[in-house]
């Protein structure tokens, strides 16, 4: 049977997705630069794990040269901050990285690359929502990175007829996330008062920032995949979950567990960066795929707690 | 005294702009893959040649050990039709590369990059003039290798202070030109002539396609080298000559060369793809460094003739 | 205050070499690509942890100009069983890292380098005892990318002037080891009775190895770099401690462990490969830069013990 | 039906074994990272033609895509002076290169990998003749990067099944000789005359240097792809054609040329240099793959001189 790749399948995305392929049936191929923490529990025997960088093409031929692959999804790639520490580090990784997944989808003959972009391929100065016609100034290497991702998957499919897609996706809220990056209130407000402790929001009750729900990032990479070629009008398509306010995420928190303690306590540095984000225009996706997001907010949080309540020592 | 470095510094370009600063008295380090033609004839003395490969860094940074570089003048990349036949190569050596440049310029602390950038980081469905606002979905992998390297100039410039700076050219006139792209009848239809041989132009006397002369590409180099960064609001800058008609361009060869043998045979697949080109605004270029170009259609073609002339055994 | 960069800073060697530099006054860069376990403890302060990968050029020339460097001891490398599994990996870590440490210090003028070689490099079908006039023909991987890093420094040497120096070693002993190579009893033998458990050992009595105790092996590397230069009459010097039988061995750890538990049980396939392996003549080192090691069995015991329970607790 | 591919192909020894290939009715894929002189002539239609260059992996893959090759003739090298002049760039090309050669042959399953190694990858200070047992300690950069290309060679065959089969070669007489190395005087001394030129030979009539003509090159490298797997103790083997002294080659050059004006003027520096060489014991290349020339002095100045004859306007 032939089994999907999953580049950077040890990650928040990538296990995830991994977790949703294996629940279809698939079996998956994890690959990813770290070893932890290993993939285990349910479905285990469908997931096979190699250790390998992006950076070195051979060790993308040789996954593909080892079974069958019918999917590549990209997910792989340096995030912020340590994208932002050393740019020739992070274009190693996320173009290089990108042109090997690539090189090696073309000379596998692997049918399909799904790749995962970002809304910070955006930059500042935009309308409050954009679609894919508007200029992509990245604000940080990162950004950079998947622009340089996009334009060349973009040419890959011209000259040789790779079928890459992408999406480009707002902060995806989850569980499973570790970060500490701007949009992390989102997360740690409602996964903190599952684990019984406090937590201080740092923006304000009426500041709000586009999310995606973890589920629903799953769902659009493994539709997109499945979508009828000939509908596409093009490449890369922007993804929208739902605004999510502070206030109203902490009154849902709340509603769900009633003794969560949240307060806040607004840092005007922060503010000032997720004030600038625009709400990506996703009705592309939805005309030419039928692309839906299914978690709100309620559904987001609701879920969100069953995923740590199921498995509470997990978090750190 | 501290030199300018000229990478592919042995191209078309690089070459009029090594003559051009050696005419203003400066020493200068050509840095090329090439080995020919070798720069011979006036101010030889002070050029020095490298050959190197920007693929490999530290062929680069032992140039910038070897002597004091002002300013690197980062000209060196694949063009088409070359860099449409090989994706990987294209990206080693326009990206890569570039991203060499930038760690050089960064780990040596070289004062100033200018990068050569390109009209053709635009693509299809543009507005007939755009500016640099408008959103650049490359044609083809030059245009997107030249995307990527704007935004990691960008990013070096931001992360490390790198003074990146980039002008997107239009096609380029000139004696020295010798390549078969879709805009070559701009410079045929002189050169040839000029040389005594008929030219059959293959668009319409009505065809018309925006182009600078070659001295004031090399004048834009070096003037934007030379503007005052306070005034810089953006690090690339589009710039625009001239919009020549293939009629006018006639008219005005014969009226220099009144036995000009010039003819009109249209083809239509080249037609379709320079009726899409835009005209690059250049009014941030004008009022930010004072852009100005100096050669329009008459001097232009005044100027190449005499190149042509004064030494007609260097043409094919 | 120049200091010395250590690569695999964080491995067993590296770790030790770093302790010592501090004991001595240095202040030391550890540079690793992993990040655990941090260093910390006594000279703390004289320690900065530099996260890199030796096979990114510009990582390793950014440390350099950060701080003045007076020696690079670089001890990075993929060891068996690693090295083994992809070539092209080891490839790129320990050859292609080699010549990038070569590079940044030529570069950056590093004064000197020292390389950190193995008696792996040596092959089957061997006199007892090698000096370095005996082919080497490594058996595996590992041995093979330092037969390349080694050429490649004496080229660097005679070509460029870097001042590369290396040693061959024997395989070391001591408690901060991790693996689990053929000679793994050799410390496996003294720890687990130091920490109450009993230990089986996989060759007979009478089996013997060459092993150099790590402070040896530590002070091995600070003495060449210390070396006159006009007494040097080549650049990679065989290294030898002393031979150990597993007899003598268990008989050492019951004198000053009473309670020691330690039992044999031979495995053919592991004495099968230990019995071929040379012992180093390290004649040349000691005549030419006054090479010779302090610690014999005993005093290799001795101090192995009192490492274990001054933190007994550090041990899986 | 299957092809066989040379690396350094438009080389002198690459052109010359591509010849004789097609003579015996193989179909040849010729791969050179320059582009001329192209191959021409007879026969041609059975040369396909690959600009490429080994330091990018992918364009190998590509090459083994597009056709089924049943040996890769690894001949691509830089050569000295050049490979002299900066180390790191003959690292990529000798070093990177042949290792992706290795990789490629091996995710390709190619069935045969020939690689051309050198009398260069011994050193100063050996016994007069030297069979492969004797330590390979290489005077410059080129014998150094075949080392390495030998040793890795080595541990593909081991770990991977590539069957990987090499020859040192020493000095290669034949008129399609270019170079200006110490030995250059074997071919000048036959070209020069048969052109009507007057030669001066550079070492004295008594020295002698070990010297293999092409076509025993040629026919060396295919009679060990076509060797018995079982019959082979080692993968690299010495090759010697035969002892060449100056004053020899003079007379015989006369012998055939009465007219011919070659006189003798002995420069002590090179005489210095060809007097360290050793002579190839080529032993087990005879006994264990039946190597045996065909060529000594009087055939081999009687071929190259109709070589010569047969189209003198090639010649510079």
């Amino acid at each position: 049977m032939p089994k999907d790749l999953i580049t950077g399948g040890l990650g928040f995305l990538g296990r995830a997705l991994a977790r949703k392929l294996v629940e279809m049936g698939k079996e998956v191929v994890v690959f990813d630069v770290v070893e932890e923490p290993k993939w285990e529990g349910h479905g285990k025997e469908k997931v096979k794990t190699i250790r390998g960088d992006i950076v070195h093409l051979p060790l993308i031929l040789e996954a593909l040269k080892a079974q069958e692959i019918e999917t590549i999804y990209h997910a792989g790639a340096l995030l912020p901050p340590v994208s932002e520490q050393n740019l020739h580090t992070a274009f190693a990784v996320n173009v290089q990285g990108t042109v090997n997944v690539l090189e090696a989808a073309r000379l596998g003959r692997v049918p399909k690359v799904i790749f995962v972009s970002t809304i910070a391929t955006y930059g500042l100065g935009l309308p409050p929502v954009v679609n894919e016609d508007i200029p992509q100034r990245p604000r940080n290497m990162y950004g950079t990175t998947k622009v340089c991702g996009e334009r060349l998957g973009e040419q890959y499919h011209r000259r040789h007829g790779v079928n890459f897609r992408a999406v480009r996706f707002p902060p995806i809220l989850g569980a499973g996330r570790r970060d500490t990056a701007p949009s992390a209130f989102s997360y740690l407000a409602i996964r903190e008062p599952a684990l019984g402790r406090p937590y201080t929001i740092y923006v304000e009750r009426k500041d709000s920032i586009p999310v995606l729900y973890i589920q629903d990032a799953v769902q659009g990479l493994i539709s997109l995949n499945g979508a009828e070629e000939s509908r596409l009008k093009r490449r890369v398509y922007n993804i929208h979950g739902f605004s999510l306010s502070a206030g109203d995420l902490a009154e849902m928190v709340k509603k769900h567990i009633p003794a969560a303690q949240i307060s806040f306590q607004p840092d005007p540095a922060i503010m000032d960066i997720i004030r600038g984000w625009p709400v990506l225009d996703d009705s592309r996706a939805r005309q030419e795929w039928g692309w839906q997001p299914e978690y709100l907010l309620e559904g987001s949080v609701k879920d969100f707690l069953s995923e740590v309540r199921a498995n509470p020592s997990a978090y750190p």
